[in-house]
C-alpha cells in the first residue's frame, strides 16, 4: 500500500528521573533564563509543588485550580500572571493544573514547564480546554504545549493501585486506538506501539507492587507516548464509541474505556494487519487481542457495560448516535447492525466474535 | 534498571506522498506564507529541482553546490540569499545541497523546506556541517532544522539498485548504533527500531526491483527515521570504529559500515537485552544478529575488510585509536583485545563468535 503521510512532531524536552524533579526543575529554570516564575497547583498539591520547586525562586504561587479550566479561572490566572510579570509557569499536578497553565500560556505565550503527578498525559500535547457557561471548547495551539515535561516517578507513588490501573488503561486505549485514527502515520503509530509495551510492562508491575520504581516509571513513561500518539493521530472508533456511551449515559470513563477497547480490537484487528502486528509485538504475544486479554486478567479489569449502568435497551439508540461519527480512516467498513453487535457483546462483557 | 534520560524532540513537519513533491512544495510555500524563495539545487539536480518548483515563484535558483560545504561557497550562498531578500529557503537534492541550505539558515535564520532526493537524511537532523582549509566542522543549531520535509519516492527511483543499498545498510547502522549510544533513550531506539523494520522491507524490494514504489517508499521513510534516531541518540560503538577505519586507512565508507555491523552487533548483544530484543522485533526474526545477516544474505552486502584495503598488519594500531573514543554508554566493557578480535573477525570476514 502507498504511503502518504503528513506528521507533525511538536518540539518538546523532556527530562525522566525518579527523584529528580527539583533538581530538573531547577536546571530547567536556569537554561531558560527565567527571572519570575508562576507556581501553578492546586492547593492538595501544595505539597508536592513546595518539594518541586524547593531549588528555585517562585515569584507568584498561584493554587485557584478548578477542574475542566472555567473562563473565569482562566482569566484571573491570565490576569495575574501579567500583573506579576511573570516569564516562566511551572505548573506541578495533574490534568486540571496543566490544563490551567494552559490556559495561560494561551493568551500570553509565557512558556510552560510541566511536572505531571498523574497519568493524565496533557503535558505531551498542544491541545488546550476551556469551559464556559458549562460548554467545554477545546482546540490546538502550539503556544500550549509545555517546552519543557519533569517526570518524576517518585511523584506518582501516592496514586492509587485502582486509579493507576484505571488511567494506565485509559493510556493504553490511547496507544491502541492511534493505530486507525484519522491522522494514523507510522510515526504515530510506532510511538504508539511503544506505549503498549511499556504500559503493560508497568502495570504488571504496579499490581504486584502499588510502589514499584520501575512500574511506575513504565507507566508514567506509557502514558506520556499516549499522549504524544493519541494528539499526533486523532480519535478513533473506540474514542468516539466511548464519548458517546460516557456523554448520552453517563456512564464512568474508566470503565468504559477499559471495558470497549477489546472489542474494538477484535472488531479492526482483522483489517488492519499491520496494526495488528505491532500491537501483539508490543505486547509480546501471538496476536494483539491475546496479549491484551492476558493484561486485562493480570489487571483483573472490568469486563461488561450492564455493570456501569448501561442496558440492554440503550443499545438500537446508541449505535444511531454513534455511526455518523465513526472515522472515515476505520479500517473496517461498518454497519450499524455491526455497532449495534459490538455494543451488545460489550454489555455482555461476551467473547468478542463478530459475525 | 531506572529509567533516566533526557530527550529533546525537534519540530518539524513531514510530508510525505510518492508524487507529490511539486503539490506539497506549493502547498508548504503557501502555508509558510514565504514571498521570495529561493531554491538551491546543484547542477545535476537542475532537471529534478524544475519539476519539483514548477508550482512556484522562485526569486533565486542558486546551484553553486559544491560537497562537504567549503566556507566560502557558504559564504557566497548566504550573501546571496540576504542580497535577494529571501524569505524561504525550498533545497532540491542529496547531503550536499541540503547542507548548503542549512549553511544559510545557519547565519540569516531563513526557514528551509528541504525536498531530498537521496537517503542521507541530513534534512531530519539540526546537525551543520562546514569546510575551511580542508576540515571539516560540524555543529548542532536547531536553527539549521528544515521545519519541513518533502518526501516523495518518485525522485530516488533514479539511484542504482547498488548505491541504495550501500545507504540503506548505512542507514540501518545509524539505527542499530542508536540502541546504545551515548543519548541513547527509550524515544529513540523506538523510533530507530522502527527505521529497521522500514529499512528491512523497503531494501528487500528494491533488490528485486529498483523502481518499486513501496520498496522505495519504505527505504526513505527508514532513512528519515534513521537520521532522527542517530541525530537524538549520537554515535555509538559501531560509528567510532567506523570513523577510525575511513580517516585512517580510507577504506570506502559504505563498504566498511555494512562490515562491521555485524560484529558490533554480535559484540554488544549478550549485553543489551532489551536492544537486541528490539531488533531482533524490527527484523521479525529470533535473534537481532539472524535478521540481521538474514538481511545481509539476501542484499549480497559486503562480507569483509580485507576485500577493501584494510590489512591484518593495521589491527593493532587500529584497535588503538579507537579504544579511547569508545563512548562509556557502550553496554560492554570493552578491551583493546576484544577490539582486536572484532577487527580480527570482521578483516576475515569471519562467524561474529567472541571468545
Amino acid at each position: 500500500m502507498a504511503l502518504v503521510f503528513e506528521h507533525e512532531t511538536l518540539a518538546q524536552r523532556v527530562l525522566f528521573g525518579t527523584g529528580k524533579a527539583a533538581e530538573n526543575v531547577a536546571a530547567e529554570v536556569a537554561r531558560l533564563g527565567a527571572a519570575r516564575v508562576m507556581v501553578v497547583a492546586a492547593s492538595y498539591e501544595a505539597e508536592i509543588a513546595a518539594s518541586v520547586t524547593a531549588g528555585i525562586d517562585v515569584a507568584l504561587a498561584y493554587d485557584d485550580v478548578v477542574q475542566h479550566v472555567p473562563i473565569e479561572k482562566a482569566e484571573l490566572a491570565r490576569a495575574a500572571a501579567t500583573e506579576n510579570d511573570i516569564d516562566l509557569i511551572v505548573s506541578v499536578g495533574g490534568g486540571s493544573t496543566t490544563g490551567l497553565a494552559k490556559a495561560i500560556a494561551m493568551t500570553t505565550g509565557i512558556p510552560i514547564v510541566a511536572v505531571p503527578t498523574t497519568y493524565a498525559g496533557s503535558e505531551a500535547t498542544n491541545v488546550w480546554g476551556l469551559t464556559e457557561a458549562e460548554r467545554k471548547t477545546t482546540g490546538v495551539d502550539n503556544r500550549v504545549l509545555p517546552v519543557t515535561v519533569v517526570y518524576d516517578a517518585a511523584l506518582t507513588y501516592s496514586l492509587p493501585a485502582e486509579l493507576t490501573v484505571a488511567s494506565g488503561l485509559n493510556a493504553l486505549a490511547h496507544c491502541i486506538d492511534s493505530m486507525w485514527a484519522p491522522r494514523a502515520d507510522p510515526i504515530n503509530q510506532a510511538l504508539g506501539g511503544e506505549g503498549v509495551r511499556a504500559l503493560a510492562a508497568g502495570l504488571r508491575s504496579i499490581v504486584g507492587s502499588a510502589s514499584d520504581q520501575e512500574g511506575r516509571e513504565q507507566t508514567l513513561y506509557g502514558a506520556y507516548l499516549s499522549a504524544v500518539a493519541f494528539a499526533s493521530a486523532g480519535s478513533g472508533l473506540h474514542h468516539k464509541i466511548c464519548h458517546v456511551l460516557g456523554g448520552t449515559y453517563n456512564l464512568p470513563h474508566a470503565q468504559t474505556h477499559a471495558t470497549v477497547l477489546r472489542y474494538v480490537l477484535a472488531f479492526n484487528a482483522p483489517y488492519a494487519p499491520e496494526a495488528e502486528q505491532r500491537i501483539a509485538q508490543a505486547f509480546g504475544a501471538p496476536t494483539a487481542l491475546a496479549g491484551l486479554d492476558s493484561l486485562r486478567a493480570d489487571l483483573d479489569a472490568p469486563r461488561a457495560l450492564k455493570d456501569y449502568g448501561f442496558t440492554e435497551e440503550n443499545i438500537p439508540e446508541a449505535a444511531r448516535i454513534i455511526m455518523p461519527l465513526i472515522p472515515a480512516s476505520n479500517p473496517r467498513p461498518t454497519t450499524e447492525a455491526e455497532i449495534q453487535q459490538l455494543l451488545h457483546l460489550a454489555w455482555a462483557g461476551a467473547d468478542p466474535v463478530f459475525d
